[in-house]
């Protein structure tokens, strides 16, 4: 009998930890992460992974934290850690204290690398172009869920940690193409899936660019950066570590270890070689031309998001899940040269191009908030889009807040359904001018304005609200000045 | 025999400048602008418009600025403003001198304010919420024609002025509903018109919030923003000024004029009245809800765009054009505290809500390019969406010119094409990534990437360029450190 | 001042009947109309047109047959005659009285013949192939209303005349791209506006061809065709007549005039030359591509449609209105031997091609409704698509008539709006299936069915219905055998 | 660890016959046909199905048949049969003498009956409305293939099987969401996938008002129906039959087995139950209304398509191929009555509705074909939209054949690509006109017409095509009358 569908090259067993994997997982970038599998130019190939938090949840927190957290969440930790262990951190249980206290030094965890060779089985080489396209993902079978989160403001933050320094949780569950949470009722979308991390290794020289530049920042960055005061982070960048390290088949502690560890860059941030770009319209059909830094591409992918809106707002913000995407590769042989044009001091200065699919759901009606570069202080800032950004964004969760839902449920919505940000004005100054605009048709209810009081939809049954840890840090929140709310 | 259409509220008569209209024009935003018209809630009516550099073609430039212009162009400086006055600063000619030597001062010409009242002639009043449908618009009958430029580095400015720091101009030509340009051969595209401008007036109150804040950055914004180096533009902002000021109906020169011409804000920048918000999809069947902040809502529009890239990223960066307005008022009382929450000190910070109408050009398949917030050269931003859509705006630009294009061909294309311009990731510390999505079906040719050389469309035939002035400033021009061309 | 938009070829003044046009119009088919109008290759130019009824009003009803209409419709009738002529038969008034007279050996009135030449002045010949790109349209200004009617069952008739014999009538008004009417409240629809009928001059062979076979069926058809019985009209085929025959310049009464109007084709169905195809997504970008069969191809066309749904089903059935198109023509030379494939006999037994534009609305829901060949007797036709279609339209009529509307008015209500009819299955003996898809985003309440009791939106205000006269005829009334109403 | 995903309730071992399953299939209609599964009301389940054709190999042609087919096929046959045993009757093979010589008795394998109940375990009721929710399907694991076949006219035909008699067929292979034919080289598309049969069983009223009128076509349709001279098939419809007959757990031969088989309905019709309606929009997220006849609805789906053309003009025509669904069910109590209006003599004569998903493939530009009610031989028909049909197919066949394809390749293509067929006009006395649309960017060329000669597109790697059989009947063949080739 003929062999028809993807060959599978990395499989997940969700049994098991990331590292107890056939294929081992990594959780960072550098050249010399062994390769897990090889593949050929045309060839239809699957690979599966697990969540971006991936597994360690015994390392997670430790009673001493658990002491810290609220006492009601406590009894629901434990028994979840001793019967619900699905090889994922954050678990589909009713505390959000896996999210306080994860151990953000370990993620993401990737599938990969995989090597790529033409059909003559010459490796692509640096200066190839990596023509990937996605013909197919979804979840694992039998792991249709996913959750969005908000870290707590003192491990890992997000957009608007200012406003909202909880660590939270809404549990998301799939019916087919369909997400719902019983955390946010009254809304429901199909997705449009996509992997938040698609990229190839980056060689040593790609790496200490980056290392240099990030250190730059994170040492410096707080003396010369206004945005810090309203757009919260810490740390600024995050250098490299040995700690939470994972470099799939190399054993841990040995010197090889110890030396790339030490080297590798973190996950994080999207940069040259693809990455964590989180581009919510990569779903089926689109195709990714990566740079090629490496002999063999070494691609690696990972962080698989149901749906996400664009910005990725709450940080843990998309519908985080396992698994599985089937790829086809091609190798444009020369292409970095012919195609990208390096956008700084070398040659490795590129960033990759992508294509979409022709198979987004298709929303007729759109409800759009605007926001200017002035903050919430009131203060102007010039041309900045990331607080235009931040101001669409609050607006639209004061907004939508008046038709029954909570902010905290808002936030994590905006930060996973499929709305779209965008910058429509970033030359009239002072004012960079950005939009966030959210299909109507995912919720239960007309959303738009209208003559009169706010009509609630009959529809929407009031929930409890996300599941939500206290916040015990020492920096103040900042409120809606004006809001009575 | 009925009467049927909308009612001409505002006409234009394309012969005569714009303090010479029926209803003279303004330029300011301010509560004392005198009504020009009255419209009724749920009355279909029509505003005709100027496009936005609107007039005052005898002041643009003297004999002498011309003389330290190309001496090519001089000519045709000439030539043009002899013969083919037609109501516009910028004209349908061979040069890019007007665009040089424009005294922006004087923009952008707006039509009204409009009082809008109920049905029982009860104006809308502060605190609610006025509901804007447009019905339809397009260009001036006889007058179907636009441009799309780049201002001058020493005289405005834009996105990419560090980059691109001569002012260039390119014309488009209007054929129903797709635009082409003998200065940008090989693309045609359908518009998605829209009215660059349209906001309600402030009140004295937050005219002053707006001076104020303004001015707080012009004074102080070199010493705290580093955008600034990569960001190019002067002034930080534009304070009010009586040079180059209209004011509808009041007479210039006189004591009322010189009070209002001084409080008065100018219109570059999108704010908490609407405004330049410059949202590309704002066409027919959209709907606008703009607060009142004074008494009948004084309601004024202009900058109408054929078709605009998100960003507006060239400055003069649309295809700017005259045009018409059918406009439909729905007045939602108290609808500013129902749905709006304010976003700063008073209750005055808030801004407008958009509904998308259902008739957009639609494109099955796009080309993306990715920017991350890291600039030319080579140094980290901290989580700047700004920097990351130059980035990406960059990267498209010298692609598209690997097709046969100058990159001032490029750079204007992406100006007023319907590309979208979307913030992707804005919490991947320190890298925000930013991403412009281009429809390929505008050109003539396949753009995307593809195994081998670029193959450079048969149907393109290269023309020498966009109309372009030289660059006589001092400041140095940024170029791709790695770039060959 | 250089020339923009389209050159006006043919201008309407609404004033005017037809025949007094500056280009009279015609409405007949014959390759010896004279030519009223040439346009190049490449040019853009502008058409205006009548509505389909075009005028004749005098003629249309005598004071006898008046008096067998109903007596309330009498004083409207001669209110509106003299009061209200607009160029039209079918009038903005409260009567279907005209509808029920009117004298369809006057439709369709069209605009031309235009006479296409290349830019070397040769015309486009025989064998040609004429591409038509429709760059813009819309209706008359000052014009901006339509009508969609059924004929009464003795006169014309309609798809489903034998459930519904009355001449009934709607009125609509245009606010920009959408149309509501007072007499089918609690819907407004965006238009997708199109000519109903563009097409070339036949040849006197093709034209040969046309009356010996419409002949054959109009005198043997009843014989043969089952299909009589369940998808009545009167009669079979429209034979041409002299009898409210107009050929453009030509003088009636003449030699000449009387030879060409015995042989002259009526407009009433589709044909080889294009013709009355009623494709209602010829809009705004959709080309048309046209076999040439005379010198100059000839082009005509008229009938515009503000909106229409597929099939058309209430024979007078878009929403019929006075309009403008602005076209852009290229001559394909040899192109009917190059891309026709004869169907038939004749080397002109051949189709036009068409290519669907950008800007079609867009809908994201849509609620569908399917026929089967088993006609409402429960008799058993094989795979006849018309029965299947018949059965679907009268599904969602029924179904929409328990949210409020009468059938009447749903009727008209699918025969102009955005449906879509489907030809789903063809193959499956014995029942062909055919669809009709709704979107539902058109009604002011949600039409899908729930649980419970079918829930009448609040906003549905119900009106006394459309206008319609009384049914005289003998024919027997078709009723759903099982409905209760 | 909790229960993820859809709850299998149909499971299908591809290695096994359809008789051999855990459930074994059916292929009638009948309300005695055992039920295999339950479930409730909201809960999200999988059934999953094989190929329409679904088994039987041994008994479809036996070696006599062979002898009579192409001597250059027989080898093949027995080479396929031998090793390639895949639970399908039709064989990813060289040869199309297994669609020849196929037992068309045995069609269609359908999974169910499941019976649906509500959450207090109160079965579905006669009266009520069954809503569907489609909420992901797709191929089976393992088995991503699918073929697209034209029936032998002497063995079942198809739409155009006058001028297409020979057995025909092509393979398709799936990459994720494309589906890609070795046969039809030049054309990729994303699939559009859907069920072509689900329905509820009928009572035996229903099954008794079925089989009357459709033995009175198939004995007296040949009298009356002239539309068989040009929409050939044979036999007019499929009566009941023991042939073939499978009725799931029922044992063949038993007398209920007997009884049952000579009244249980053929599946081949769409009918008042939903069936075989082959609405090729049926897609994830859609909805189904069934009208429920016995207790428990009975629920029943199979003939899954990965891609499907309106019409499926080949018969045999859509991408067939094994399958799953995940559906969730709700009941809507007296529904029938509520929502459905008879459209015939009985309560019962009903026809479901549907509604589209939100996540179809999104095309921008598509090319059309028309056809109008005049037939081959240039015959005029009255408003017979399946002759119309027929042309516009024709025409598009005849089109496509000029870019390299043969007429057979397109015929397969335009059955199961999405290409969308319309009813554009049924009024327009005596021409219907049907549209078929095809979006342009399946194609690896650009398929519209331009000036000059047609030009082949230089990727089109022209392929020997399709498998073909001989015909050997004594009908003869239609010719396009005037066409050369």
């Amino acid at each position: 009998m003929a062999h028809y569908g993807a060959k599978v090259v990395v499989p997940i067993d969700l049994k098991k930890k990331p590292w107890e994997q056939k294929h081992p997982l990594h959780n960072r970038w550098h050249p010399d992460i062994p390769v897990v599998a090889e593949v050929k130019d045309g060839e239809v190939f699957r690979v599966e992974m697990v969540d971006f938090s991936g597994g360690g949840i015994t390392s997670d927190y430790s009673a001493e934290d658990v002491k810290h957290a609220d006492q009601s969440i406590v009894s629901e930790v434990f028994r979840v850690e001793m019967v619900d262990w699905t090889g994922s951190v954050i678990k589909d249980d009713d505390s959000a204290a896996d999210v306080k206290f994860i151990d953000l030094s370990t993620v993401h965890y990737l599938s990969g690398p995989i090597r790529v060779v033409d059909k003559n089985e010459t490796p692509a080489m640096p200066g190839d172009l990596l023509a990937v396209e996605i013909c197919n993902l979804g979840p694992l079978p039998g792991d249709e869920w996913g959750y969005t989160a908000t870290f707590d403001r003192e491990n890992g933050g997000g957009f608007l940690t200012d406003h909202f320094p909880c660590a939270t949780k809404a549990i998301w569950y799939f019916e087919g193409i369909y997400a719902y949470s019983p955390h946010i009722p009254g809304v429901r979308f199909p997705g449009l899936t996509h992997p938040g991390i698609i990229g190839t290794a980056p060689s040593m020289e790609l790496l200490n660019i980056w290392n240099e530049r990030e250190r730059e920042v994170e040492e410096n960055g707080h003396k010369s950066l206004k945005l810090c005061e309203v757009l919260h982070s810490r740390p600024l960048a995050n250098l490299p570590s040995t700690k939470g390290c994972h470099l799939g088949k190399i054993k841990k502690g040995t010197a090889e270890w110890e030396k790339i560890a030490k080297e590798a860059a973190r996950t994080i941030p999207g940069r040259e070689n693809g990455g964590n770009c989180d581009i919510k319209n990569l779903s089926r059909g689109s195709k990714i031309y990566l740079p090629v830094f490496v002999e063999g591409a070494n691609l690696s992918t990972g962080d698989m998001h149901f749906s996400q809106g664009d910005g990725e707002v709450s940080f843990c913000g998309a519908i985080e899940m396992s698994g599985f995407l089937e790829l086809k590769c091609e190798i444009i042989r020369g292409g970095m040269k012919e195609y990208l044009t390096p956008m700084g001091p070398t040659p490795l200065h590129v960033n990759p191009i992508f294509e979409i699919g022709p198979v987004e759901p298709r929303f007729s009606e759109w409800l759009v908030f605007e926001g200017i570069s002035v903050d919430e202080s009131g203060r102007q800032h010039f041309l900045d889009a990331s607080v235009a950004y931040k101001r669409a964004v609050l607006n639209a969760i004061d907004y939508l807040s008046k038709f029954g839902y909570s902010k905290e449920q808002v936030y994590l919505l905006l930060s996973c359904c499929p709305c779209e940000g965008r910058i429509s004005g970033i030359v009239d100054a002072p004012n960079a001018v950005a939009t966030l605009a959210i299909p109507t048709a995912i919720f239960d209810q007309d959303i738009r304005p209208k003559a009169g009081k706010v009509p609630i939809g009959p529809r929407l049954v009031r929930k409890p609200d996300v599941l939500r840890c206290s916040y015990d840090g020492n920096l103040p929140t900042t409120k809606n000045p004006a809001a009575s709310m």
